[in-house]
């Protein structure tokens, strides 16, 4: 037996023990997590400067600032496992109730998904982000992060098993996988872990959905659209199509392709074309945009183009005979993440609402907004591009599944069929199990 | 681009134009399917008759069973049309409806997956039984039916597409799949389909899963149990145990494997063993019941006989220490699909019913219960073991997904970050999108 079969075998059998816990006693756990995050600050800061100091002349420095932990980052952790403990217990909630016949009642109640094993790079701070996130839905967890952050994983690994398995919860729930061959077999554990959730770039997300039966939650593009349509008050879609390119390019969430009705491009494009260059965006247009563009800088935009997510400060732009266009453009090239309509047309916005099949449709704001926080989740686990299960910003309830609960009094289904059958009730009621 | 990728495209197409119906148009497109099984019952029982003629002599005569309609069959599929058609509409719900701040509102919003792959065994009343579920539920199928039954297959797929596509439904949102090479290549379109179901028996399944990067919705195996507690009810518990048993053995929600408590397995065994011998069924047993059981013909159970699924009127019965080893052997023997304890111990139940980490845990009452129909869901898709997005008994929600629609007036995420941020107001509200 391998060490990471071991792992995983000992990461189940907590999940099991985990069922006897309540959510009290997890959110006991998850305050000690904090305790013990602000109490150990010097040892997970020591082993987090051998990462950083290995580091050096390696890695840019960019990836070096994600890598370093400074205390008051400690502290946002130790901060984090609070806010999680003060959520809303996920697990145990009666989600429908139904009385099938007398003295025979069926509960949805929701329950953890099992063993989880979360796969991802360089930054630290997911170590106690996914930790907590996994103990309050009740799951177990298996963690690999980057490699360049192998000491301080280990050390926040160790400082988050010891608290929480001194508050009492189940040896074992939390494992450190460490090596790259590790993760192979992971991948190939699909009887002892439940879920994969790879949390990266592209590249590192692909791996995993191309490695493996188990299934994976994530996302790994996020090509995201905005529509402006004849009907849009173009000065607030130019205050949103900025904000939703220019405030945070760098992440899955921001737009990578303009789209405009063209009965309002000529009248639209240059305001945008005019805040875009001003905020430096490299501006890639279709032909009729470059037309209309004759006095800005701008490139011709490829085929190649609509289908790319520059995560930078470059937009392409593409003029359209109107919604059913765009609504195809995003359906064809979108990733299905994020895509907004501006107009003050509400059967416009319905239209392009119902039928562009994104985790998130937007109408009149800025795609920015679709984050796990904003949404008033919570917390996030991701975002996720995949229609199963979880789609869009997951918060807790993403890391939980249900459970049928039938409470009866001796009924056997004998009595249910044939000619003198027991009639079913089939009906709803408010109760909890 | 080979015919299966066509049907898939042009699948997809369909999908995205699905969403431009509503719940109306689909429910006449049901009907219509309905009419059109009335009207071409000669057409499709005489290609049945085709199927049935090739099967003879070399299919058993069960099987044949199966393969063959008969003219109340076709009334059977119509009205299971209509049924379904007279379910809610699963599409469209608000789900959940939050004010991140005044203008700014976020709903949660049941959706279609899109293009679902459906591959089952001989069986021709599943072609209208799926292609009704996908309809109502807004998503495009591609079916492939067992090979003996092709004539039928595709008498029933082309009254289905012409009657739907009649009343309005977009060309090619169901489609015909026929040949082994098919499925093969069905499993490697993970671009183009969204959700395997597989129906039928271990091999088909275990096929399916290990062939895909296609998520899939179905189960395996069904090693299901009771467990009789020292605080059973005995008589209840020799007729539910009965029931789960004997009720239908050939089916995945009848129990496998007994689990008595040593406490009254004295007394208990006995009379049950009565009742198993009466009905035909055979006993694979443990040591110690093989000790309790001497006046009986029972057979001494192997390791082997805790992880079978026999299908059949066997059954192995296994001498427990109470309650916790019973949890223990289910967590580990079965395969998480429905588990029942008989018991007066409300306390023991609970434990039970939590620990158990199953599909279905049930409470004085038969396994046999896990099914769509009796859990009042209206329509069963299948059972599912997995815990992912649908778990047991599948209805129409499990043929869906969500999609989240944000109503903006012009937000943008610049002004609610920052020293002067705008702050979320994240309250739920009744309305609905």
């Amino acid at each position: 037996m391998t060490a990471v079969i071991k792992k995983a075998e000992e990461a189940r059998k907590a999940f099991f023990a985990m069922a006897k816990k309540n959510a009290k006693d997890r959110d006991s756990a998850l305050s000690a997590i904090a305790g013990g995050l602000v109490k150990n600050r010097s040892v997970i800061l020591k082993a987090n400067a051998l990462d950083v100091k290995a580091a050096e002349g390696r890695l840019s420095s960019a990836l070096i600032a994600r890598l370093k932990l400074e205390s008051e980052k400690i502290d946002g952790m130790a901060r984090y496992a609070l806010t999680v403990a003060s959520l809303e217990d996920p697990v145990g909630k009666t989600l429908e109730a139904t009385e099938l016949d007398r003295g025979l009642l069926l509960y949805k109640v929701s329950a953890p998904i099992g063993v989880i094993g979360c796969i991802f790079e360089s930054r630290p701070d997911v170590v106690p982000q996914i930790a907590s996130l996994c103990l309050k839905s009740g799951n177990s967890v298996i963690m690999k992060g980057g490699s360049e952050a192998v000491n301080t994983n280990r050390a926040l690994y160790k400082v988050i098993r010891d608290a929480s398995e001194g508050a009492g919860m189940p040896a074992g729930w939390i494992q450190l996988a460490e090596s790259r061959k590790d993760v192979e077999e992971m991948l190939r554990l699909d009887g002892l872990i439940d879920l994969l959730i790879p949390r990266g770039g592209k590249n590192l997300v692909e791996y995993i959905k191309d490695n493996t039966k188990i299934p994976v939650m994530g996302h790994s593009e996020g090509i995201c659209h905005a529509y402006v349509d004849r009907d849009a008050d173009l000065k607030m879609a130019v205050k949103v199509c900025l904000d939703a390119k220019v405030q945070y390019p760098a992440v899955c969430n921001a737009i990578e392709t303009l789209l405009v009705d063209e009965k309002i491009a000529k009248e639209f494009l240059p305001m945008m074309a005019d805040a875009y260059a001003q905020s430096g965006v490299e501006m890639r247009v279709d032909a009729k945009a470059y037309r209309i563009l004759s006095g800005f800088v701008v490139k011709k935009a490829t085929e190649k183009d609509w289908r790319t997510e520059y995560n930078d400060l470059i937009i392409s732009i593409k003029v359209v005979a109107g919604v059913k266009e765009a609504i195809e453009h995003v359906n064809a090239y979108g990733s299905h993440h994020t895509d907004t309509i501006i107009t003050g047309n509400k059967k416009t916005a319905r239209r392009f609402m119902q039928e562009v099949d994104s985790a998130s449709v937007m109408h009149n704001c800025s795609t920015r907004f679709a984050d796990g926080y904003r949404y008033g989740l919570g917390a996030e686990v991701g975002i996720s591009t995949g229609k199963y299960h979880a789609r869009g910003p997951v918060g807790l309830q993403g890391l939980t599944t249900y459970k049928y609960l039938l409470e009866g009094s001796g009924q056997v289904v004998k009595d249910y069929v044939g000619p003198r059958a027991r009639k079913y009730i089939h009906r709803k009621i408010q109760d909890h199990w």
